[in-house]
């Protein structure tokens, strides 16, 4: 039996890949937070839903794991990619045990990738990945990757950066960030990624500390070489002769 | 006038967003490197072709631009993302001073979550890319950055771990992951990814240092979390009660 965890991308159907479309297509049974079933609208007719709130992804996830051993044939979906911050993690650990099950991951633009594009191209060469919700992770290991990728000159792009009861995390981050990298640190910020209301701003490490933000942002830090060419944000790969 | 930087996604026309091959259906002239052309050769026809071999980035970008600033509808198409490793960066440097071009870059899916899907899900937290080539990054600089993403504990994928040229650099990076990590930290290889002759296998870390890698694999280091289920490598996201 086929369970798949699809990974849709930013926004809406646009944003799929030709391959999740199809893999969806064969789905009778979609689970997924509502936000995320309601963006692909339009793909979803005729299709049962197993739908749970934010934060209830256990429990999701097994409702398809049971509704796959029922014989149906489920995705699980997710926004952006599958595997980042994503659902796939979390199907495999609640399948092991039924080897009957085969999971396909089917990957889509992460949050990294698609807000990259907006600024312009700032993760050209090297970059980490780090969410500041540290409703899984300690804030301890949050605030020392933070610190290790600053250290490495790796430009960042900063998942999760703020909920209603975490409001103060990208400022103590960026107060980590400052004691490696100079103030004047290319960043940006675009909320809304792939959606309606999509927008970016450019601002310096020192500003970004006091810019206010909401879980709809994805905030990108660069590196040393990073710069603004044209309005956009862009670190080189470092090419010879341009 | 317009100019798309078009990340196509690992392999073939299947792995494209909606949103790229609509973009490529606008233009009359497309960019890039002959052996990403022929993945979606079903979509050139009729158009252009800017064809240049590997290496020769800046030829590329600057006819490319070239050929927008003479009232063409340009593409140049990147592997995976346009922003990771790929041309949406140069081509913002190469258009500096021409204002009058509005560079739109469309995302895909990079290599790290691909080939993540392939494996299982090994960049389910947080993660570092690195391209093991220094071509254009100084060698010092590539070991830095792994050591700090390896300090961070961060989940590791690799990009161009090898090339004919060289031979060795995931030999010397296994050896400086060794002095942080342990021996028996999973890691993954995947060939091909989304390409005919796509496969993956799991190792160690030990192990990982002296398997034979090409150009075209790209290699995950899993982080202390990372553990294989159901033959696949996983890194949980940490929720409770699984």
């Amino acid at each position: 039996m086929k369970l798949y965890v699809i990974g849709i991308g930013p926004g809406g159907e646009e944003q799929m890949t030709l391959r999740a479309v199809r893999a969806l297509e064969k789905c009778d049974c979609v689970a997924g937070y509502g936000l995320y079933l309601d963006l692909i609208e339009p793909l979803l007719a005729g299709k049962e839903r197993i739908q749970t709130g934010m934060m209830r992804e256990v429990e999701r996830c097994t409702a398809a794991r049971d509704a796959a051993l029922e014989g149906r044939t489920v995705a699980v979906i997710s926004s952006g990619d599958a595997g980042v911050y994503g659902m796939a993690g979390l199907m495999f650990e609640v399948c092991a045990g039924h080897p009957e099950i085969d999971i396909e991951v089917v990957p889509g633009v992460t949050a990294a990738c698609a807000g990259g594009a907006v600024l312009g191209s700032p993760l050209t060469c090297d970059f980490a990945a780090i969410s500041l919700s540290d409703l899984l992770t300690p804030w301890e290991t949050i605030e020392k990757r933070v610190r290790c990728a600053a250290e490495g000159d790796l430009c960042i792009a900063l998942y999760n950066p703020a909920s209603k009861r975490r409001t103060d995390h990208l400022q103590r981050v960026c107060d980590i960030l400052l004691d490696v990298q100079p103030p004047e640190t290319v960043c940006g910020l675009v909320r809304n990624i792939g959606r309606e209301g999509e927008r970016f701003t450019l601002t310096t490490l020192a500003q970004l500390r006091d810019t206010p933000v909401d879980m709809l942002t994805t905030v990108f830090v660069g590196n040393r070489s990073t710069k603004v060419i044209g309005g956009r944000m862009v670190t080189p790969r470092g090419y010879r002769g341009v």
